[in-house]
């Protein structure tokens, strides 16, 4: 299989082995508190019988998947609780391909890299579809690549890297063109609880039996270890789904799932909300920062990263090396997100020295 | 994808459905203690900061892997830890037939029927080679059926279903069947730990370049469901292991790895001990009533199924039902792993009571 490292680690060895003192803006986790009720949780799952230690139901605990769906407003059934978003975008990333109706996947760019790695491995073809300047769907563009040969287009909003909230209008008319192909629609949407808007609405609003929703508690918990993340899929695609989660992982881990299950129940609003505006006072300190360095950025309306464009100093990996050497900040090189972005910089705001590290760009590019 | 929820299920649901007290012997679910080691892993888990709730290492803890890299005395480099022992087969599957050596899996009949269907999703195409009436392998047929077209040998030793406990020179003989036709040898060993005969000899061992060989605590530590799991690859293999590993699932759930980790290193061999001891007893005890019902059987070295045969009772699922019915025994009809075996009927030991079910097993077919 050909696939390349993900960049991500490179970069963190680097700054890892840094001699001056480097602030991560490179990763993606959560710097802040899991709620409590899930701490409490997985204590008292350590103690239950051990009848509770063995297999849940393959498609997840039932408890999990009923609180996931009435969330969702969709029927439990279409459910499956997958070890991690990750494992959801691989089931559904699979389940387009497998249709024999094409080889083709659109990919937004800049994009995660995770996505054509799966594209890849599925044995897919991905093509990269530009977006706008400001990060919004270039749906005209997107009508242009669509083809007999696409099987799938994958969407992730709130948007890593650039922060967009993509219009649901924009997604509807994204959703006629795979109509228009036969393609289904892969809506990641595990930033969701980090919409800024407030205007955030899932694609299961749409209703379309064209969309594959995929999320997960990684981000919104702030436990990326704890592998729960979960696939909504149409009623035609959910039985293949299922039986590929089985034949791939058998079932997702129960400790988690039982931890999560009680956060879900237990959690207050207060506690994402507290969150998304520690988050917004970290956009404004980042923002401002970059404003002082002459930067170019487009304000995030959603998930936790700022992609910059900095006069003279594209988004190599040799440029992004410099930065860490010589102002002691780690972000992404933009290379590492398709060709559309190549001239920027990722910056995750995931770090409690958002304010320090803005300082240190400031001071280096204002100068 | 074509692949029919395993009979498994159906008997479950039956079973439960029935109106008088049944026995099950249907599942692979241990039914006594995991480690004390485990439990109080766990808790201290949950109280850690939460910079420890977040992704490990995509191919696992370094403590973790270290450990099983130190038991199986192999370098750590070769590990992958998995999401269960089920992932770890899916990646030695996908891996063999990637490299484009073949289409074609050669499975021992009776065979656990997640593998071909984890075969048949990877669009490979299984033949089953039917083992001898011992269980032991049938090395002449298995080399008969290889072909410049067989990608990869699957092996399960101690056996589910048969318990039958593979002799090593005839692993070795099966290896160089794989050599000499450029296939690889997936040799699963979850059952490891229940060797009853202390003879049970790890295929790596063998030390050969052909042999991955896949393991877990899901059956050692009463723990089916935290989904740890492990895969020991050859150096030629492992980077593209770890590639789909991280494609599919990013990692595994890090409080089942924490877990495990501790209750590796602080298990004494006595729990292990006692366990087999006690599956010992019930296998004297379910044979002793297979001995008074006339049946025939394989004594198990290890694992803890016992395959039975009764005369004019053949292991259809009309006739697993009719047995839950009217003997309050549930078992898995032969005819759900391959045709070798389909008279046969396989009775599983996890419960306290195999010796009421051996009792009712006697009486029914004895009277």
């Amino acid at each position: 299989m050909e696939y390349e490292e993900p960049k991500f680690f490179h970069v963190m060895q680097y700054a890892a082995a840094a001699d001056g003192d480097v602030i991560d803006m490179v990763s993606g986790n959560p710097d802040w508190e899991p709620p409590g009720a899930l701490r409490s949780a997985l204590s008292e799952y350590a103690d239950l019988p051990s009848e509770s230690f063995q297999y849940p139901p393959s498609e997840g605990l039932v408890e999990l998947r009923e609180a996931i769906a009435e969330r969702r407003n969709v029927d439990p059934d279409r459910v499956v609780v997958t070890n991690g978003t990750g494992e959801a975008n691989y089931l559904a990333l699979a389940r387009a391909f497998e249709r024999d109706a094409g080889d083709e996947a659109l990919l937004m760019d800049p994009v995660y890299p995770y996505y054509p790695g799966k594209v890849d491995m599925l044995g897919g073809e991905s093509t990269l579809v530009p977006v706008e300047r400001d990060g919004g769907l270039d749906v005209p563009a997107i009508r242009e690549a669509a083809s007999g040969d696409t099987a799938l287009i994958v969407l992730n909003t709130p948007n890593n890297p650039t922060g967009a909230v993509y219009d649901r209008d924009a997604i509807r008319e994204v959703v006629a063109v795979a109509e228009a192909v036969d393609a289904l629609v892969v809506v990641d949407e595990v930033y969701d609880h980090f919409d800024l808007t407030g205007e955030f609405e899932s694609a299961l609003t749409l209703s379309s039996d064209r969309v594959i929703v995929t999320s997960g508690f990684s981000k919104s918990m702030a436990i990326t270890g704890f592998r729960v993340g979960y696939g909504v899929f149409p009623d035609a695609h959910v039985a293949s789904a299922k039986t590929r989660h089985m034949l791939v992982n058998v079932t997702g881990a129960r400790p988690s799932q039982y931890a999560v299950c009680h956060a879900l129940a237990e959690t207050p609003p207060e506690y994402y909300a507290t969150v998304r505006e520690r988050l917004a006072g970290r956009v404004d300190a980042f923002t401002d920062a970059l404003d002082a360095a002459g930067a170019e950025y487009s304000r995030p309306d959603g998930a936790f990263y700022v992609l910059a464009r900095f006069d003279d100093f594209p988004g190599t990996m040799a440029n992004v090396k410099r930065l860490i050497d010589e102002a002691g900040v780690a972000g992404m090189p933009g290379e590492a997100f398709g060709s559309a972005r190549d001239e920027w910089i990722r910056f995750a705001l995931v770090t409690p020295r958002v304010e320090a590290a803005a300082e240190r760009l400031a001071d280096y590019f204002g100068a």
